[in-house]
């Protein structure tokens, strides 16, 4: 079921809109997918864009830091823009023009708000690096919780955009004797490396990272 | 040789400041490794994020599009913020705390400026995507070139920021029994899929992609 939410005025994709989607099944599987997002923001030194790790608990997309953090203070004031961008293949066009990439990304619009529940949600935040560690680790301490800020946003207003599949050549151009096709990219997983004084036998996530 | 540029005051990192660097040749490298970049600018929507693919010639980052892009337009007009993350790692400590992420990232302040020739820096992004294909595809014709937009940015204003290595534990969790080391990540080149009206044989950039 391909359900859609209907855009809104910062989320309607006017350039290349055949690649849209307000499909929220498709936002969560990208944003999911992701290891961290970008952040825009304004404030009295100018626009930044900033890469922080983030994770998602249904309708919401979180980010954390230190209490310390402008950018989270900043972020709490005003709205912003997350994007989260996975580039999927360099597309290979008989044709230099029609050269493009397949890719699958997702544009957020709104506001942060702080977190209150600080405990399940950066336990779910662990769960999304390596699923049941949470329970093997040394949990955190009221210190290292009171020195952590959580925010979430709204994942209600967004658009996706993405690309797949092979070039679109012009008519004109199928007859050329040009290799057409695409060049894939996906994320590897490597073997994992223990730090040097680790003697303790790899748990079940870290023999299953790249398996 | 480790030189180094002095930063600005938007450039100046003051959290996790260990970890930044001013030095152009990790800039390049960071830039170099991009197929795409996200760029923050503000206009009377709100501040945006767009994924864009990027390249370098020298000490600029060049973006190209349709001369109709509102985003084109808007970057020439007021400063913005260009960055670029690659995540390389997933960093398992033995306290919750103190995971995090092995990563580059390099961020870019400054005003995108039209570029003239646009052949000569098409051509150079061809060559970033497929080296040697810009002489076997059918260049770009009058209407093309009249079509795209090129804009380029300086690097002078601009910080990097990396961490690698193993988790860093607290001295008094170092005895606990728990897995610490890290989870490599990196970006895999699948085998390039030919079109499928393509009975062309492989030219050596696409024989080469993840060999």
């Amino acid at each position: 079921m391909n359900t859609s939410v209907p855009p809104s005025a910062r989320t309607q994709v006017k350039r290349a809109a055949n690649y849209a989607s307000y499909d929220p099944a498709l936002l969560h599987a990208i944003v999911d997918a992701a290891w961290v997002c970008h952040i825009a923001f304004t404030d009295a030194h100018g626009t930044h864009c900033i890469p922080t790790a983030c994770w998602r608990i249904g309708e919401h997309l979180y980010i954390h830091g230190s209490n310390g953090s402008r950018m989270l203070k900043s972020l709490m004031e005003q709205d912003c823009c997350v994007t989260i961008t996975h580039v999927d293949g360099i597309v290979l066009a008989r044709s230099a023009f029609n050269h493009t990439m397949n890719y699958r990304s997702a544009v957020i619009y709104g506001r942060f708000a702080l977190v209150e529940d600080k405990r399940v949600t950066l336990e779910a935040f662990m769960d999304h690096l390596a699923p049941g560690r949470q329970a093997q680790v040394r949990a955190g301490n009221d210190k290292e919780y009171a020195a952590t800020t959580v925010l979430r946003i709204a994942l209600t207003e967004a658009a996706c955009k993405t690309r797949n599949g092979p070039p679109n050549d012009d008519a004109e151009d199928m007859g050329l004797a040009v290799w057409a096709g695409v060049l894939p990219l996906s994320e590897a997983r490597g073997t994992p490396v223990p730090a040097a004084e680790c003697t303790v036998e790899a748990p079940e996530h870290v023999r299953r990272w790249g398996a």
